[in-house]
């Protein structure tokens, strides 16, 4: 196990009606600015909660956080916020307007000229304005994590952004919020939350035995409810183990003590800016290209992950590693996401070099767990996925 | 799943050669007391590395905090937090140091007049005096919880106590000192966690379906990893695995929207104070007799376990569920804890009757997650564990 440090200080309020406690765990003297995305929660009742539950809090509002969240808009937002002299932010949505208010939150304390260099520099975050979320959408984790990733419309880059001083204050998890949530974004959180603990665990083996456990108990857990869930989103015991596996996906816990990959999100984060592929999807194009272009590194845990997740007991460590990955396709297809790049976009003859160079140009030269990945090798993944 | 709150801001630190890093952690201007126990830190080397790492902080000592931690000796440190202006807290050792020092920044803070307080009227402590942790032995996972467990000498009570203002503001666990460690408590230690897991876990199901899985991963990874810490204590890897899931078995995640049990805690703590017992032996006294007594509100949960655990693929849900108290007995035997009370005393025939009474007497009259453990079932229970 290699050494680490973990410490998530987020207060997790999970369950029904939990949305009535916001004004609770908000500061009297607070200013709040209450942020969401395009709307879908004055369609589903989410935005009359929320602001009952703000009765007696001084607040100002400000939608339209676009899915990608874009620092164009959210510059808009950083204005608002000093115009109305603002000093406690309250996200309401899913995983784009939680990254978009972590944005927010470190750039309205950042002392720069340019609050893009928190992008473009990847200047860590200590102390940012303290911010709440209120989870409309399982999928990113982003609710329990420090971690952002915002884009730039101008020059079509997605890039990450985070730090210490990044984790919501609390986060309100109510599973009932699920049942208003269109089928494609339930298939989209599903796999999202299934790649992030892919990126945290297939890797070389480090004898870490219970994150590697623990991750396996997320994918099972995913795999179990994703039937449940998606025939029926108001199906509240599995939208609640479905919203705490995702939660558990990323929040900083599988990942301490082992080397993680995430070569499949960079290479995904350029579709996505590329060609508007939804993030989820983009994971579920490159992942098996991926782990079949790098077998030989990742055969044992593969083979692990088909034996532990799957039940695959038959075969040799490579027999099983490849039906691990076919398993993993095929779970993909099962929940409504298609596989292939060519499913998406008709653009994709000259999109592996796009991708090898848009990453090189950024120095992103070494992906993967063993930082190996050249472009060359970038080139042939994203060409595999065709 | 039941609506749940979790939150646990404790920094952990992980991992070989961490205790140097105890000076950067703590704030320069604060007046320190170190706490200890009956010394055995002094023959490991780990008092020296602390002294070491704690160059330039302004510090007192307090060495000999016995194991179940002594409310009279507590009071005596705590004579020494207030005469030498102490403002923050080092424990160095396992759970009985840290639990007293809990008491300590809960006590330090206290403004009643009798800090026993705490424990026989449970108050609970919202801010108590910072103090931090270098774990020395795994076993309970106070290192990052906001428990305690208190014994008054005198009364030969062993009481609780906790409250959100008791989590250590870091923990310095590294796995090294697990190889310093008697065979004796690493299998109490082993036998402790796995019985924590338990005590979350095995309970009428509620559709947890991650936390279920979570509870089986840190048994699993328990039962994978005691062959070899037993053996070889100085095994750094399986060193690594047992101390992050005795950790990871009493940090409060587990037991999050699921129904939890204590019986065996609560029973246990009586053997403990009225015959010394060794606290994680009274648990493997108590386990097999506690299932098989209410084997039939948890048989599910039971044969799940067995299943899971355990590879049991045959028989009924009933048989199953035997054969995983079974497995459970076999398991304390393969660790050299021996799971009779007749095993540890001769004083046992009127033992049931006076665990019942004495559990009565302080109002617990309703154990179990059902709560429908008279003293009646109590004095069955521990009379079945003769």
């Amino acid at each position: 196990m290699k050494n680490f440090e973990f410490k998530n200080p987020t207060k997790v309020i999970f369950g029904k009606g939990q949305i009535s406690k916001i004004a609770a765990e908000i500061p009297k003297e607070a200013k709040v600015l209450l942020l969401y995305g395009g709307g879908s929660i004055k369609k589903n009742g989410i935005y009359e909660q929320v602001i009952a539950a703000l009765d007696g809090v001084d607040f100002e509002e400000f939608g339209g956080i676009p899915a990608n969240p874009e620092y164009e808009v959210l510059m808009e937002a950083l204005a608002v916020i000093k115009a109305k002299k603002i000093d406690y932010l309250l996200a309401v949505g899913g995983g784009s307007v939680i990254d978009g208010v972590k944005f927010l939150s470190a750039a309205a304390y950042y002392k720069g000229d340019e609050p893009w260099d928190l992008l473009a520099k990847r200047i860590p975050t200590k102390k940012g304005m303290p911010f709440a979320t209120v989870l409309t959408l399982p999928a990113t984790g982003s609710e329990m994590n420090s971690g952002a990733v915002i884009t730039r419309r101008e020059t079509k880059e997605k890039l990450t952004m985070g730090g210490p001083g990044l984790f919501p204050i609390f986060s309100i998890l109510d599973p009932s919020v699920v049942s208003s949530v269109p089928q494609r974004q339930i298939a989209n959180g599903l796999a999202d939350a299934f790649t992030h603990v892919l990126e945290q665990y297939m890797t070389f083996p480090v004898g870490a035995l219970l994150q590697d456990r623990f991750s396996e108990s997320i994918m099972q857990t995913l795999i179990e409810v994703a039937p449940a869930i998606i025939k029926n989103p108001a199906d509240y015991e599995a939208a609640a183990s479905f919203m705490w596996s995702c939660t558990m996906a990323l929040n900083g816990l599988i990942q301490k003590g082992v080397p993680t990959d995430w070569a499949i999100h960079m290479m995904g984060h350029e579709l996505t800016a590329l060609y508007g592929i939804d993030h989820a999807r983009t994971l579920a194009i490159l992942t098996a290209s991926h782990y079949t272009y790098n077998l030989e590194t990742k055969k044992e845990k593969l083979a692990q992950y088909a034996e532990r997740v799957w039940g695959v007991t038959e075969g040799t460590t490579e027999e099983k590693a490849k039906a691990g990955i076919h398993k993993t396709t095929e779970f993909f297809h099962s929940i409504g996401i298609k596989t292939k790049l060519s499913d998406y976009t008709e653009e994709s003859e000259g999109t592996a070099a796009k991708v090898a160079d848009r990453l090189a140009s950024r120095g992103m030269t070494k992906l993967g767990e063993h930082g190996t990945l050249a472009p060359a090798d970038v080139e042939k993944i994203v060409a595999m996925s065709y």
